[in-house]
């Protein structure tokens, strides 16, 4: 569901750091284990890595990708019933778990210009040659963005760029009325969801998001079937719920949709949208742009239609009208479970989401298909005798598309056992040639680092790690690569969301990682009919290497994980990065202070207005209140607390491993320290979200916010909540330090 | 000629500086005059104020762009005699200069597809609805760039980006062979010239030029006759003679080209290109740009077009055919000149062209009509009366457009007495609404602060200063906002070429300034059919108060320089500048040395090669030579020397003014200090320029080097050349100081 990959831009000039062109194991130890211990279980991965066959990758994708396979179709549950078949021959105690949710596919889908001109729109992507499945059209669901309301309006049509918060400040300026409008937006910037709900705070009647060529069209590169990238009819389905507020089964926040759940009446699910949305593609929506009136748009606005971009405001007039099936969908997770020798209670999870909006090769089979056979191979292990320290367990999830509605739903259900059981969630999602690229808990950081420095890529036999590094190093800026050159480990990214990891992470604390590769696999597939077999094994990862690789960096992480004496949790890289955080905070409100005063000072003064061309209209903004100082010393305080007791378990953990008789011991208080980095009241106005390091953004959807309570209230400028949020994060920035210093106490 | 231009974005923060709204006079006093002299030169100018008349602008830019009027026009001729009877009518002792010179027409242009399709384009503007001048085909120099040699050649397209040594460094990384290809070159990026300069030295055949609506087309606004920019059917014309050689008349290098000049046989002219060159529009380019072949371009090449941006090199073939009629043609500059009653000898020159590609209403009509409203007034002062203390000179130049001849004829041709006699030049050319921005000597920087604050801006009421100001804070960045608060004066450009004023800067070493308005008279019209009257009184300046303003801001400059008891140099802002330049070019060895010290690195240690797609072709770079440690103390030296000259002027000169009797004697120390930045050996490899401080970049055209000699030799790394021409301007620093010494001995 998420990209997380962009297009690399390879610059020149890179640093003078030394990239050894060999692959470089590591040193002998592994994290967790000790040193004999290490060394079985680096011929452990030796004999995984050997199994790993490419071959099953394809064939599995051409399968699970042949039909269209989404939420309450037919081939969804085929699939889900023909990967539970290949866990259960592979050893794993399999189960398919059902759940029930709310989703609405299309009945009346119109839009039609009504003036100046008369234009109705296709919305439809046809077959294309050479690509098989693109002709499954009876099958395929039609574009449409769910969750959705119903609607029939008309109304004048405003350009709205990407529907963002600062867009439509944009708007305000250039004195366009809102009020009873029909937004079109063109897709990208911020999530899709993200528009719709900006749009009806600003009174907006309803929402049609379009795919501009300038972001995944023409100029980006040739078309499909020419090239990778989207063409003039492809359109991108998705989500429109209000993930951030909540994601799953609109009906049934907070528990699992099973058949007997309480479920909410829909006109009282908060997540869906407030207005009708509808996605299009450009040869449907170029004639609603070339009839735009008013003022141009500002250059950052413009796409790349041959035409000039124009706010709209006036003309075109648009109808609408969307009418949805408001059907209750079963959805199948396929859990499938290698019970642990030792500690059978510590669960190592590791998901990927099998469900598509089409036939979904690259989404999300491209990822499944890597993770199968990963699982198989840790199945043949097994199967040769191995048993792992802990609870494996793999999860097919069913309606990530939706809303993450079948992880949502399985770790609802199952909220306490994780709770008391699930030590870490690995995430994957697609993947395609390229880069290594790592989001997750910086508790796991130097973990991760340490796994990717022993996997080979496969292009240039340098491990993935230094690839990963020599990229950073090429793209950086000075500051950048003076990092790179001083700190050991490279920074893995805070997650957000947009993948099955946030249920774990952000609803219960369960420490999480995002892997996968990408950046050499660009294209404009995503979400439509075009993501095909046909289309992946031409662009991106055609013979399979990278999903091997990306096999190779999950097993490592799984098996270690499972494995280690001790879980290889690490605090002085959280401690680090926890601090680049508030210094963050800091200094935006000394940003917003100044850009504030400057603001004020220039309406004040006049010079704001002196420079505006007297012929075009811009809206003098209002002058906004003061920033105040805010008082940051109680999460100084926590830091240094924080910094202090990451330190102390360093010495402590330092080239030992606790005693074998507190291992299981000293494992419950790690798996403990994220679930302390949450806090059951949730966040202000979205209490499902209880990270307090981690969540996705209000206004940003997928992107994350980093210490969200904080930084969102200052961003909104509600300077009480945002001291408050101060003293809730430094508490539970303490609580968590408490956690390390008892584990410190093991040793 | 030139377009000084960029459309203004406005940003939203600006900083905290006051702006008065009403008009400042600035202090009581006037540069170079007493405290009474002062006040009646205020009365003077209210007077000439007074006199300003927007109607005139009007009529004599109907009158002026009616019909096409290039060199070689019957239209040509009849403008300068009709503007020579104005100046005449006004009092001005005027004369029509003829000089002949070398002037190309197109006899034969055929551009023709021959693979993979057959396309033949059609080199024409058409007329366009509403525009009356648009109409007059039979007139209109066909498009075609001036100077290209004669060429019939045949070969593979490469797309070139714009042109530059970078793009073509772009080109070689990716592989792409050059040689015998045509290049295709989008306009932008640099001046024109350029193109076709590096593209052979690359080994191309030949050039085409063509408009991509991404710079000047739909992209940025509504195409013409809608809007203001360039429609698909738009051409730029423009001169492709290597300027940065030499500008003028090929045939008569250093000398005016009149009847019996010495001149070259034109296969010895260096100024010609080497390679046929053509410019021409989006849609003639469109067929050849949708059938590139190879790898798609870097996204900073990508154009508005609707379709993929790829390199070429083996599809499509192109046949060009090129002939031209090299003829001499006389050109008319009209020289009106207005006797200084006290120092004749010493002469305030103003220009502007009046020669156009086409009708011109813009370029150059909007610049000569104000300043012809500018002479008109100074005449009625003369008439009623007042008498300049020195001689005023206003030209109407010709034949501006194919490379500066009419002014570098007339320079040539009038060394000797201008070497003696001119104080100061002052240049216009296209004129439109919106911001004041002045280039210039900066020995006058202070002068033209004093004077633009004198000067009220028809659209806010505050000064031009003040807007100008606004602006530069509005745009600016923190560093910039901060010099802005810190710095009394703000800082004028320096000056490359593009204009007239090349020739008296920069080959005799004459103060000079090119001053005009716009940023808010967007558009597309630059050097085509459509720059008309209909054009530039919809979208220029549609009530000419523009117009009106910039004849106040040069009037006032004229008539201040004409009357000062003593000039109004001014040495402390100047020797500021030279300081920025002293450390631009200490700073950029520094950045190439550590550049190059990455780029080698990463060669050697494999990261570069690392980061690269193995399925796309890059050609590593060769390591390149180190870059050695230049010995700046030369120039430091010559700097602390001229910092210190020019505080014992400004101690000497602070608050008073030179006794009557050296005043004469100082003027002529102050005239001198011009010419003493010069140096007669010129510069390495093009010794017709001859400024030190200041020129048109070998490789940029328009866009000026400072410190030239110094600055360009370590671009091209040539590192001896570099460490002689420290010495060659630490020199000029020194004899200029030393000027400065006697100016301040005479108080």
């Amino acid at each position: 569901m998420k990209r997380t990959f962009l297009r690399v831009v390879v610059v020149l000039f890179v640093s003078s750091a030394m990239f050894a062109q060999s692959l470089s194991l590591g040193d002998s130890r592994i994290m967790g284990f000790t040193s004999s211990g290490a060394a079985d279980q680096r011929a452990l991965e030796a004999k995984f890595d050997s199994g790993l066959n490419a071959g099953n990758l394809r064939e599995w994708m051409k399968r699970l990708s042949l039909r269209p396979h989404h939420v309450g179709s037919k081939y969804d549950k085929e699939n889900a019933e023909f990967i539970a078949s290949l866990y259960k021959s592979w050893g794993f105690d399999t189960q398919i778990e059902r759940f029930d949710v709310l989703f609405p596919t299309p009945k009346t889908r119109l839009v039609e210009m009504t003036a100046p001109e008369k234009f109705t729109m296709k919305l439809v992507e046809p077959p294309v040659t050479g690509d098989e499945s693109s002709k499954q059209q009876k099958e395929q669901l039609p574009t449409y963005n769910a969750y959705s309301v119903d609607g029939d309006v008309t109304g004048p049509v405003v350009y709205v760029n990407y529907g963002r918060p600062e867009d439509f400040e944009t708007l305000e300026r250039n004195g366009i009325d809102l009020k009873g409008k029909i937004a079109l937006s063109r897709y990208g910037g911020a999530w899709r969801g993200i528009k719709p709900k900006v749009a009806a705070e600003h009174g907006m009647i309803a929402c049609i998001i379009y795919s501009d060529p300038r972001d995944d069209g023409y100029f980006q590169g040739d078309v499909y079937p020419k090239g990778a990238y989207r063409n003039e009819n492809g359109v991108q389905r998705g989500s429109v719920m209000d993930m951030p507020l909540y994601p799953g089964d609109p009906l049934t926040k907070n528990v699992g949709a099973t058949k007997d759940a309480k479920r909410l009446d829909r006109r009282n699910a908060e997540t869906l949208t407030k207005i009708p949305v509808l996605p299009v593609s450009y040869s449907d929506a170029q004639p609603l742009l070339r009839n735009l009136d008013g003022a141009v748009v500002p250059p950052a606005w413009r796409g790349a239609l041959p035409l000039t971009y124009h706010f709209g405001g006036s003309s075109p007039t648009v109808h609408l009208k969307l009418a949805f099936n408001w059907d209750i969908k079963p959805i199948y997770d396929v859990i499938a479970k290698l019970k642990g020798s030792e500690r059978p209670d510590e669960w190592i999870i590791r998901g990927n989401h099998h469900d598509a909006w089409v036939n979904g090769a690259d989404d999300p089979i491209s990822g499944q298909v890597a993770m199968l056979e990963e699982a198989r191979n840790i199945g043949m292990l097994a199967k040769s005798g191995w048993k792992p320290k802990r609870t494996i367990v793999y999860c097919s999830w069913d309606g990530e598309e939706e809303g993450l509605l079948g992880s949502t739903e399985w770790v609802e259900a199952h909220a306490d056992e994780l709770t008391r059981k699930a030590a870490v969630y690995i995430n994957t999602d697609s993947n395609g040639r390229g880069f290594l690229g790592i989001g997750g808990s910086h508790t796991l950081e130097k973990f991760a680092n340490e796994v990717s420095r022993g996997v080979a890529d496969p292009e240039t036999k340098m491990s993935v790690w230094q690839r990963s590094r020599a990229q950073q190093f090429v793209n950086g800026n000075a500051e950048e690569r003076k990092e790179l050159a001083e700190r050991q480990d490279l920074r893995i990214d805070a997650l957000g969301s947009g993948s099955d990891f946030t249920p774990f992470l952000q609803h219960l604390g369960i420490a999480s990682m995002n892997i996968g590769f990408g950046g050499e696999d660009g294209g404009g597939s995503y979400h439509s009919i075009y993501d095909s077999f046909e289309h992946y094994t031409r662009f991106g990862d055609p013979n399979f290497q990278y999903g091997v690789t990306l096999a190779m960096v999950c097993g490592h992480s799984v098996l270690r994980l499972a494995n280690a004496d001790t879980l290889p949790f690490e605090f002085s890289n959280f401690a680090d990065t926890i601090g680049t955080y508030v210094k963050e905070v800091t200094k935006l409100t000394d940003t917003m202070r100044e850009e504030t005063n400057e603001l004020n000072k220039s309406i004040a003064d006049g010079s704001l207005k002196a420079v505006q061309d007297p012929t075009k209209t811009f809206v003098m903004p209002t002058p906004k209140g003061d920033v105040p100082k805010l008082d940051f010393e109680p999460l100084h305080r926590a830091l240094k607390r924080l910094k202090e007791s990451a330190a102390d378990y360093q010495t402590a953990s330092a080239g030992r491993i606790a005693p074998a008789g507190v291992q299981k011991q000293l494992d419950e208080i790690l798996i403990n320290t994220e679930r302390s980095l949450t806090d059951n009241a949730g966040l202000p106005r979205r209490d499902w979200f209880r990270h307090q390091i981690y969540a996705p953004g209000f206004y940003t959807g997928y992107g994350v916010k980093t210490l969200p309570g904080v930084r969102e209230a200052i961003e909104q400028r509600n300077w009480n909540e945002a001291s408050e949020q101060i003293r809730v994060v430094s508490r539970t920035l303490e609580n968590f330090a408490d956690e390390i210093d008892r584990a410190a106490k093991i040793y």
